[in-house]
C-alpha cells in the first residue's frame, strides 16, 4: 500500500472522525434518520458509518497515489483547511436541508468546486473525487433501499438520498486525494 | 475591443450561465418571481435575463481593462474559484432570503468584501465593483417599477429590490474584473 | 504597550465596529436581547458593548506582542480578509441561531477552525484564540447573570450563552492576534 500503514491509519482515523462529526448533523437536523439499530451507536451514528468512511477514505487515498506521483508540500495548515472545509460543507448540508432543493444543491455543488479548484490537483484528483461523487451516492441508495436509514422528505429527491449528496462525495473525493498526497510516506 | 472577440464571448457565457444558476435559485426559493412571460423562458428564466448579465459582465470586463493594465496571473484555477466565489454568494442569498434583513445584507456585504480582497486588484476593480453596485441594482429597480418580476417581500426593502443586492453586484464587478485580466489576449 | 498607541487605537476601533456589526446581526435575528438600557444605545448596542469588544480586541492583540516575535508579511487585503472572515462568522451565527444547536455549533467550530489554519501563527496565535474562547463565554454568562441581555431559547445551552460562543471567540482571537502582528510598529 503506497499510504504505507502509518498514513492509511491517519486518513481512516481523519475519515471516520470527520464523518461522525458530519453525521451527527445531519441527525441532529434530521436529514437522515436512522431505522435500524442492530449495532451499537457511536455518538448519533450506527457504527457502521465511521468504519464505512473510514475505509472509503483510505481507499480513495490510495487510489490517489496509484494515479499519479504527488504534488509537492506536506503544510500541515493546508491539511486542516481541507479537512476543515470538507466537514464544514458537511455540516452545511445539514443546515440547508428543510430550503429548496435546487437552490440547496447549487450552493454545496458550488463550493464543491471552490473547494476542488483550491485543493484539487489536475486528472488523479479528479478522478477520485468523479469516483466519489459516483459510488458513495451509490452506497447510500443501497442503504436506503435496505432501509437501515432515510433522508428527510425534503431531501431525497435522487432516488431516495440528498440531491446535493454527490457534491459533497466530490469534495470530499478531492480532500481525501490532497490529505493522501500530504501524508504519504517519503 | 480590448478584450477580443474570443475574451468577450467567453465573459458573455460565463456571466449567462452563472446567472441562469444564481436566478434559478432566486426563483425556487421565492427570493424573486416573474411577472411577465412574453418571451420563451431559460430554465427559470426569462430570455432577456442571462442575455442582460452576459453583456453586463463583457461590458464590466471591458471597463476593467480600459482603467488600466492587467495585473499578472492567468492561473485556471483562480477563475474557477472566482466564478464559484460569486455563484456561491449567489446562491447563499437565495438560501437567507427569508432571514432578518439586516443579518442578511451583512452577511452578503462582509462575504462580498472577503472576495474582493482576495480577487480585487486597486482602483480599477474596486471601479468595476462600484460601478456594477451602482448600476445593476438600478436596472433591477426598473424591473421591477417595469412589473416584469418582483422581490420578496422579506427582501423588497430597497425601492423594491433585495437590500444585499448591491454587494451581490460589488462581488460580480470584482470578479468580472479579475476574469477579464484572466482572459484577455496577449 | 508594544502595540503602540496607533496600533491599539486601530485595533479598538477595528474590534468595536465589528462588534456593533455583528451584534446589530444579533439583535435582529433575536439571538440575543437587551433587557437593560441604563446607557445609550449605539445602532442596536448597549454602548458599553462596543467598548467592551474594542478593549478585548486590544488586549488580545498586545497579548499576541508579547507572547513571541511577529510573523512578517503586512499586506492590507490579509487584514480585509482576517476581519471579514470574523464578521462573516458572526453574522452567520445570527442567521443559523434557530438551527439544531449542534448543527450550528460544529459549522461554527469548523469555519473557525479553518480562519486558525489560514491566519494563525503557532503557539502565541493559539493562546490568544484559547484565552478568548474561554474569557469571552466567560464574560457573556455574567452579562446573561446580572440580567443585562439573554441569548435566545434555541442558543442558551452553554450557561445562558450560545453552544457556538466559545468557537466566535476563538476566531476572534485568532484575528485580533494576526491584525497586531499587522498593525504593530516597526
Amino acid at each position: 500500500m503506497r499510504l504505507g500503514s502509518r498514513g492509511a491509519l491517519a486518513l481512516f482515523g481523519i475519515g471516520a472522525a470527520g464523518g461522525l462529526v458530519g453525521d451527527a448533523c445531519h441527525v441532529a437536523t434530521g436529514t437522515t434518520t436512522y431505522l435500524d439499530a442492530t449495532l451499537p451507536f457511536i455518538w448519533k451514528s450506527q457504527l457502521w458509518f465511521p468504519v464505512a468512511v473510514g475505509l472509503a477514505t483510505v481507499t480513495t487515498g490510495e487510489l490517489r497515489l496509484r494515479l499519479g506521483p504527488p504534488r509537492s508540500g506536506r503544510d500541515p495548515a493546508e491539511a486542516v483547511t481541507a479537512i476543515g472545509s470538507v466537514v464544514a460543507l458537511y455540516a452545511l448540508s445539514a443546515v440547508v436541508t428543510d430550503e429548496d432543493p435546487l437552490a440547496a444543491t447549487v450552493l454545496i455543488w458550488t463550493l464543491a468546486i471552490v473547494i476542488a479548484a483550491r485543493f484539487g490537483g489536475g486528472m488523479p484528483a479528479l478522478a477520485c473525487a468523479a469516483s466519489a461523487a459516483v459510488l458513495g451516492p451509490l452506497a447510500e441508495i443501497l442503504v436506503v433501499e435496505a432501509d437501515l436509514a432515510r433522508y428527510a422528505q425534503s431531501a431525497d429527491g435522487l432516488i431516495g438520498v440528498a440531491e446535493w449528496l454527490p457534491a459533497l462525495y466530490f469534495a470530499f473525493g478531492i480532500v481525501a486525494a490532497r490529505l493522501a498526497e500530504i501524508l504519504m510516506p517519503r
